[in-house]
């Protein structure tokens, strides 16, 4: 079965609007078994939008399509469709209602347009929108005796989610069954190329047929996803895990964890909340990054005491009781610093760990240190503290700030592990 | 002119990468004046790569692909553009000298999928890629009457933006030529949403000729984009200047500032730099965010003396010297926290403002306190603090934290315009 996606939006066209939806949809679309074979995005044009269809209606089973649902004469997705397909809108009560309370409880006028959100195919399956006003809408199509399932999402990232997973996600199971069950694995390796991965799972990738298995590259890092089917979901997570600890054990030093979207910031809570271990950061070049990854993620008040943003030479003084005479002599720039930045944290803290970050983000050069150099500091209570240099050298600002905070989190993996 | 962008990739289609390249080389395009009409992505498949460029070479005049030319046997982009155009693809020496150089400096044998990195179409422009080791390559097509200028770009976003700024602009400049000057302004307002906006410059979108006007919405933010057309870059500057006086009068309180990716924090960089005004943080529930999204700007180092992650009640005690007394009776989602954080942070870095943030991100309640209620202190120095309370429904965890740090920075803004 093939799935396309249809993305519809002139703020797409204008590169204003980066186009997440796409991708978080054929993800979800892959996890449930689903392949997506082309993704076009087109303007709220009529022309160019039947365009669309048409070829799509022409190579595709399943066919979603994301925005030009909302209240604005722009808005012609679903007019557009079912000109297409010779159908008719219709109605969705419930989600007209919805409408009408929403604008008399802002003591705001309704207009013509505001009721194009309520309509839906006549004979197919409306998705109530319950975090926003616009109707989803489902249908089966006929053209040229080829039968497809169109889909109509809203294309507010927050909507389309929700709408897909509560109303559009059972709809398409309902419609594609499948005797099988189909089950996904991630496993995630840190510190070690796509290329030496795929070297090491050679056989394993030329071989595969059940479970397949697919290779994604992050920042410093690569994730195994591994897709069985089976009779049961129970049988084809056993398949996934067989699978699996073949190729930890192909590279064990390197494994992370499990999860679709496991990072390093996960797996060093775990380790941390593991080992019973409390941390602090005191970040320079950094300014912040290292603390906001760690508490993005839930459950890291249990293990974060706090930390530092020391931007100036004169907030590492006051704030962390850096002796000037190090700056001084060595430079805010050097391991002396990093490493009094860590442990005058861990003491302040009276965290168990703590790290420090110093060095230059760009784009300008810092006292006569290039851009990339960066020195990271781990300090331990009771033992001695260990200090890394990085130099990462032709990298944009942003590429510096993240590889330091990947590697100054590295520094606390290596030591747990 | 039409243009259109086809990005190559197995990985865009499993959804594991966000296909940024499209909207920026988008966004790129229509800073030149050249409009995007469609974007199609597709795998790394010849079958499908082939359709795809099949439905281009119909209807655009200028066809951008992005990604499949690295050295793997997935990289057909080239191969295939070949094939479909009936053309040849010839070494370019000085890529496979970098090639063959970056091979022996690394100790690496060279495989033959290699060389292809070097390949480009025969009596076209070859784009050398300096921050990678995949040329790009250009070149004039013709099939079926119809002329189409054919574009190769990397990729990976860096190599992809590096090459199209040095290479691929200038000659796709070069090629259609234009008689006529454009350029483009962007006014960024802040606050207000995009419906009002569109109401307070109804006449003039109306009305729109020369310059084009278009609207676009950001969280809490947005932005208004002039674009002109002149017989000098001077008179397109002028002519959109003549317009952005008249809008800016319109909606004066809310207009932020000039600038395509001009942010609050940037606004409000410049107005601390302006009033030589310094700031500090103090984060709770922002968990860094504040300061990580101001450290993420050139010339912060300005303004910001420093600033605190206090995740904990301990850490706000002991890094803030908050009164234990405060969070036992008011609970630590207060607003006499905030101000004591405010203030307390002022004090201990010295400057002249500092802003205090609690609340609850959730996705669980805290003491009784739901997600989404957040209070927010504004401290200055010889003056009264200010403190605000937020109450953000429905909203997940990285909402709350993105509005909080932008509502926090509002303050500071209201408080020195």
């Amino acid at each position: 079965m093939k799935a396309e996606i249809i993305s519809i939006g002139t703020e797409l066209l204008m590169g204003y609007t980066v186009n997440t939806n796409t991708s978080v949809l054929s993800q979800k679309l892959l996890d449930m078994g689903i392949g997506v074979y082309f993704q076009q995005t087109v303007g709220d044009n009529e022309n160019r939008l039947l365009e669309a269809i048409e070829i799509a209606a022409n190579r595709s089973d399943l066919i979603i399509f994301t925005g030009g649902i909302g209240p604005t004469r722009d808005d012609i997705t679903k007019f557009v469709i079912a000109k297409y397909f010779q159908t008719e809108l219709v109605e969705d009560s419930d989600q007209w209602n919805k409408i009408q309370t929403y604008f008399s409880s802002q003591d705001r006028k309704l207009s013509e347009t505001d009721f194009f959100q309520s309509l839906t195919f006549k004979n197919g399956t409306s998705f109530f929108n319950e975090v926003g006003l616009a109707c989803g809408s489902a249908i089966y199509m006929t053209k040229d005796k080829h039968n497809q399932v169109i889909i109509v999402l809203p294309g507010p990232p927050f909507e389309m989610n929700h709408m897909f997973d509560h109303y559009a996600k059972p709809y398409i199971q309902s419609i594609f069954q499948k005797e099988d069950a189909i089950e996904s694995s991630y496993l995630n390796f840190y510190g070690i190329g796509e290329a030496q991965v795929a070297k090491e799972l050679d056989d394993l990738i030329i071989q595969q047929t059940n479970p397949t298995i697919a290779l994604y590259a992050k920042p410093k890092q690569v994730t195994v996803r591994l897709t069985a089917n089976a009779k049961t979901k129970h049988e084809a997570q056993q398949i996934n895990q067989n699978l699996a600890n073949d190729i930890i054990n192909r590279i064990p030093s390197a494994f992370l964890g499990y999860g679709q979207d496991y990072l390093i910031e996960h797996h060093v809570i775990d380790l941390l909340i593991e080992n019973n271990k409390s941390l602090s950061i005191a970040e320079s070049l950094t300014g912040g990054l290292v603390l906001e990854s760690l508490t993005n993620i839930e459950g890291v008040s249990k293990i974060l005491k706090g930390g530092f943003v020391t931007y100036s030479n004169q907030a590492k003084i006051e704030l962390l009781n850096i002796d000037p005479q190090i700056i001084e002599e060595k430079s805010v720039v050097s391991s002396q610093v990093a490493i009094a930045m860590a442990e005058n944290c861990l003491e302040i803290c009276h965290s168990d760990l703590a790290l420090g970050f110093t060095g230059v983000a760009g784009p300008d050069e810092l006292e006569g240190h290039p851009v990339g150099q960066v020195f990271i500091a781990l300090a331990k209570k009771n033992e001695a503290t260990t200090v890394i240099e990085l130099n990462i050298s032709d990298k944009p600002r942003s590429i510096v700030r993240l590889q330091s905070k990947n590697e100054g989190l590295n520094l606390i993996r290596e030591y747990l592990k």
